[in-house]
């Protein structure tokens, strides 16, 4: 075996282009006649900004956000300069000038980014984001803004929904019609409110430029219903124990699960440290061949216990079992938190492998 | 400012090898006459092996604890060929010859793995990993066992602790118990169970050598009391936004979070996707020049909101709030999790600095 094959010991992590592709025209087909960018942030979304990036630019992507600009400037040496790239966080003090030379848009969201930008001068473009009721990041509407942006080179509004995964919360058409009043004190300028959620609230949240991210990559953006996206992200750990667990016995760190029965147990090389969530378990799930295993006992750093009693198949050590997939959201609720915390927290010990997209 | 300067806008990972050597030397104490080794897994517990292994070694560790082949590689490169790498999840098909080549010791905890070491030969070193009770990975001791292993070049005999965490719990006692009875099948063989709350168990639970982890990187391994271990890791992430919160108005996804009252609050580059849990708000905080500062609303993949309003100095864009230090084991409970599986989630967008031995 050569040092550079992939080890049969480690855990693999499937990521499907193809999907995210197809994630993208559906984003995009539910933007209407607005144009669809594409939230890349956290190395898209922990799935790998160096693949995923260039492939959604191809698909007709133009409009890419980032969160840091540590981040945009990766993204702008994976894709070249016709695209547009944003900065959420906008700029600290000292960045301007390297956004600058990087072409990096920054997202502009308090009067000290208003000032670091306008300082450094050149009037290269910048976004405005206006605060309308997230009250995490962004201006405040008033006519003194208007005044200390007006000479600035702007080429977005922007705002950011709160509530947009629950549709009827009171929020969104609130924020709605604020960004409508904050837009007509910018005639003319493009607008973006947006996010995956935002996209399928319907034609009154999609503006000129809609900025999906999690649906990209495979997760549903509301609490409840919404079109049927294809699973983007799934991991195969191996197997690397099958045996008997007797009735009365205990499984895994804190005795915390006791075998109602003898039962069939199969311990895989997945744990928390890979971004299984330890929350995950009881409840949580994989699959082999298909069929759900629970997990039992607790996850632990490295390995993971799961249930294979009612398996119809033979197993031993050196299959996989298959974790995410299109269990990722009911993963997620399981470990009560979002899929955008699983996708991101997926660790750094996997071999990743990209499929489709020609690869 | 130069593209490789770290950017003011990144937050900042603070390691301080110091406090790993003063941990180490603290677990060395409390395993009496007993060697000391040290898990290193998962890229020591998040905190980075390459700079972490190889101060242990100068501390005087000798043993060092894997969980994958891929890990024991790297150890292996940064550690030199003077001290003994153990593999936790044993071998799989195919990776014997390799492990050999890197003199990585197998921990065998499968009937497959004892026969797949066996059969590629040579006769290089192996332990053997007997389950007392936690039930995930290990041998049953049985006769068979015992015949299928007499042939083996075994340097070490080992066993884990499912509830070393909680002192008091009967499971202790009872793996204690059995192990000493495997003991007794190889005699002269060197043996070990105690993992960092095993150390603190006492002296029953030493034998030859310890292998204490998350003690080393800070994290608390009872759940009540022991000893006080110095923080090692600390974030320290730059505050983006000073704001007036009015009364009633809500803050983040959701708008979990409503005012009670007017109160002043910083939105802080710090999110889930760098590994402070979502689960850490409500109830988890930061501090700002020690006074700590509640966080509000949820935390969301770039950014987290404080409460800044009993903070008594001046406060502005561009300072810092500061997150784990000495907070570790709260914030983890806060979460309902471990300090293990926060470390471990530690992303990757930190700009990362090590401090102390030498540096």
């Amino acid at each position: 075996m050569s040092v550079d094959a992939p080890l049969p010991s480690a855990p693999r992590l499937i990521i499907d282009l193809d999907a995210v592709r197809a994630n993208y025209q559906l984003m995009a087909e539910h933007s209407g006649i607005a144009n669809t960018g594409a939230a890349i942030k956290a190395d898209s979304y922990g799935l790998g900004m160096n693949e995923i990036a260039p492939l959604l630019r191809d698909a007709g992507c133009s409009s890419f956000f980032c969160a840091h600009v540590s981040e945009a400037m990766t993204a702008r040496q994976i894709l070249g300069h016709d695209v547009e790239i944003f900065v959420l966080n906008g700029v600290c003090f000292g960045e301007a000038p390297l956004m600058r030379q990087k072409q990096l848009i920054p997202v502009l969201s308090t009067p000290e980014h208003i000032a670091l930008w306008g300082e450094a001068g050149e009037n290269a473009p910048a976004a405005l984001h206006f605060d309308t009721g997230m009250n995490r990041l962004g201006l405040a509407f008033d006519e003194n803004i208007m005044t200390q942006t007006k000479d600035l080179n702007l080429n977005l509004l922007m705002s950011h929904l709160a509530c947009a995964s629950e549709p009827a919360h009171p929020l969104n058409q609130i924020q709605c019609k604020r960004f409508e009043d904050i837009k007509k004190a910018y005639p003319g300028l493009r607008a973006s409110l947006a996010n995956s959620a935002g996209v399928l609230l319907g034609k009154a949240y999609h503006h000129d430029l809609t900025r999906p991210g999690i649906a990209l990559y495979g997760g549903a953006p509301l609490e409840e219903g919404g079109p049927a996206l294809t699973p983007v992200a799934r991991i195969e750990a191996p197997i690397l124990q099958v045996c008997v667990l007797k009735k009365g016995e205990t499984v895994g760190y804190g005795a915390s699960f006791t075998a109602p029965e003898d039962m069939r147990i199969a311990t895989a090389a997945i744990g928390y440290a890979d971004g299984l969530p330890r929350a995950a378990s009881p409840g949580g799930f994989g699959r082999i061949a298909g069929q759900a295993v629970p997990l039992i006992g607790r996850v632990s750093m490295d390995l993971s216990v799961f249930d294979v009693s009612a398996l119809t198949q033979p197993l031993q050590a050196g299959d996989t079992v298959m974790v995410l997939g299109g269990d990722l959201d009911a993963l997620a609720k399981t470990a009560k938190t979002l899929s955008y915390e699983i996708l991101t927290g997926l660790g750094p010990r996997f071999v990743r492998e990209y499929k489709g997209n020609g690869a």
